[in-house]
């Protein structure tokens, strides 16, 4: 028999709707192996098994009652720790919060919810999602960092605790962590995921997004996830095609990729990680137009900014409160914040109208722009870093669809390749994704 | 026979298109009257007479021919001198600016053109459109400012030079002018009159209005001028209700006021303004609620913050290129803006969608604010100021609809009141404008 921990999101909803498993049995699986393992990994800050098998029950009793099932019907998922759950705590890695427990669920636990998903549990962040390390390790190299900041939800992902998880990005915390860990981590359209319920630290840039194990599992979550969010200035309305319709199905023609390797290709990106690449690029051979984006220093620059500065006005109300509660790192990014002048901001705002015009000239005569989806493999716990997000931060100033995808390796270390599609076309990235790995894979 | 120059912009419109008078008469009355008057006034920046009395001749020959006539067809209209004319200098009030001639009309202007208009010529705007003075005079005492920063557009309409005149307002430069000049002063709802092609000096807060003579003026501009600009971002789509059909309909119950002073009141108002404010709202009588906003000083700040920074951003370049050529006064605006951190101003940014909410409450159980539209009357030239929009900036801030009418006066110096509305209600705001001035009149 299957171990069940090993099913995606897709199938075991199918398996579940089916009667060929319960959500009892798959969530046993799912907690047996976290009591066994998580012990090494610290992927989870707050579980509650016996409610959870409850809810598990529940599940199949509605389903034998021959009640409605949802899209991920008695499917568990994990939830990053800065998103907010009414029946679990939400402490947002950082001990002002500690033992907080919000009355309402964010609008993505409800849509997980109205689709019969099973809230595991919540996973581990890094401080405020931000650069300090948890205590989480690497599930593939228990003496490497699983990434940051959804550093809990891509290890519990990658190690088979829970078959996907929600992330945040606000620079690389989606697709960073999946890289380093060998999954999929997926950042949608900014505005497609509605944002209420979780914590804000830059209304700009801040982006929900998913950790799984295959593509049709991100297209099916993000399917759930997707809303107008009438309490988020950025959330659009848009009508419902089916991503996972679109992602599962061929495209007309072979995909062309503008390869781009912004200025942090030399600064930044590890001989391991260069070399990987550009075999990935000869392969794809002339599926691949290697150029330039004059403006991807400035971008990852003005990134820079504009997070600093937002983080400053969100999180340094707490230097105040509680200055003794915040790692040094920390205070000293929030320092470096207050002091970034007005007009230097405003003027990162609004470079990005400009650029974005270039952005979607590349994403209309290109099916998707290929680059690297973090500097090298994941670094070591000795460290003390959670890897940089160099490689994230613009395609997330930009707005644009990014996925990471797990096709590159070195020493058996996991390196993800990033795809970047145009604004508002999630679907078509996640179909070119399908194709990448089925071309890799032939 | 009637004195042209003293017809509204309606009244102008339907003569015109009944053939009673031409454009060409108009036209010609309002060009002799500036010639006449405008070395004492100084209301004009830029004319070209023989260029304008072509287009009213061929508006002239258009009507008689038979083709369709526009809302404007034959109307002089004057033009702030910080929105692009393509066929007149737009120099914005700045020696940095001069000779500049700009290769498109801005929307606004092209809105007035195909409605028919005649753009007359452009009116002096402060420096940069703010605080430092013009060499404009006010027409009703001509030692006296006539306020900023749209100045010469106010002057010209209050002295009979032209119907009416585009101004724009950031804090209270539409209003205080009106205000000061004994004309109506309309800032609409900000999003609904298209900005592109309009200097910008902040785009949180920059709105563009009208000043006349006649409320029904003021809705039948604002219709002309009312469009989505898919340039401007907070540009909203609406369906398209005559402003001036509401406008000029009896409501169907009398209006009840809710009058609200601010902490301006006490640190900012005249004696003769509170005085005349007082007497207004005794007049009144139970149409009135006096009653606190709690957060109005916090907005007047706010609103302060914002233009600050945003001025710093877009004009900050100015004090590199050109020092010289920037008034003492605006130097050290600049300086102070280039100043602000990012965490205050994205702060005051952020407060506003809680405070939308007060406001909101307030123009659903009130159909409008009644408050002042200036601290005084006008200032005299030898003050060297162009008087102060404490009482504008809030309502600026807020986004919301906002009328100086010209009911009140003090040793026949004019005074406006300032009625403001209903975010998106802009007819309302005008119908109530008009139930006041008849209930006063009666």
């Amino acid at each position: 028999m299957t171990d069940l921990t090993t099913l995606d999101a897709t199938t075991a909803a199918d398996l579940i709707r089916r009667g060929d498993i319960t959500s009892e049995a798959l969530v046993t699986a799912c907690l047996d192996r976290i009591a066994a393992r998580d012990g090494d990994i610290g992927a989870w800050a707050h579980l509650d098994p016996a409610h959870v098998l409850d809810n598990a029950r529940s599940a199949d009793a509605a389903r034998r009652a021959g009640q409605g099932t949802g899209a991920l019907h008695g499917v568990p998922i994990g939830i990053k720790d800065i998103i907010d759950t009414a029946g679990l705590p939400t402490e947002h890695g950082c001990p002002i919060f500690k033992d907080r427990r919000p009355m309402h669920d964010a609008a993505v636990v409800t849509a997980l919810k109205n689709a019969g998903a099973i809230i595991l549990g919540k996973t581990v962040t890094t401080e405020l999602a931000l650069l300090t390390p948890s205590e989480t390790r690497n599930p593939i190299f228990r003496d490497r960092s699983p990434g940051g900041s959804s550093a809990g939800s891509a290890a519990a992902v990658a190690d088979l605790m829970v078959p996907a998880a929600l992330g945040t990005q606000t620079a690389g915390s989606v697709l960073r962590p999946a890289s380093y860990c060998g999954i999929y981590g997926f950042k949608p359209t900014r505005g497609l995921i509605p944002r209420s319920g979780i914590l804000m630290q830059s209304h700009t840039l801040d982006t929900a997004g998913v950790l799984a194990r295959s593509i049709e599992d991100v297209a099916l979550l993000t399917d759930v996830l997707a809303a107008q969010d009438p309490a988020d200035p950025v959330s659009y309305a848009r009508s419902q095609p089916s991503l996972r319709a679109i992602a599962m199905t061929d495209a007309p023609l072979p995909p062309l990729f503008a390869v781009i390797k912004t200025p942090a290709w030399d600064t930044d990106a590890q001989p391991v990680m260069r070399e990987a690449f550009d075999e990935l690029v000869s392969a794809l051979g002339d599926r691949c137009h290697v150029m330039d984006l004059v403006s991807a220093g400035d971008a990852i620059e003005q990134q820079r900014i504009v997070q600093l500065a937002e983080n400053a006005a969100y999180y340094g109300p707490l230097l105040k409160r509680a200055p003794q509660l915040l790692s040094p790192g920390l205070t000293q990014r929030l320092e470096a914040g207050l002091a970034v002048p007005a007009h230097q901001y405003i003027d990162a705002i609004r470079a990005r109208e400009g650029l974005y015009e270039v952005i979607d000239e590349i994403t209309t005569n290109f099916t998707a722009i290929l680059t690297l989806a973090a500097p090298g493999p994941a670094p070591k716990l000795s460290e003390g870093i959670t890897g940089s997000p160099i490689f994230n931060g613009l395609w997330t100033y930009y707005g644009c669809p990014c996925i990471s995808v797990p096709v590159m390796e070195a020493d058996e270390l996991p390196l993800g390749v990033q795809l970047v599609g145009a604004r508002g076309d999630d679907g078509r990235l996640l179909r070119t994704a399908r194709w990448l790995e089925n071309f890799l894979a032939a």
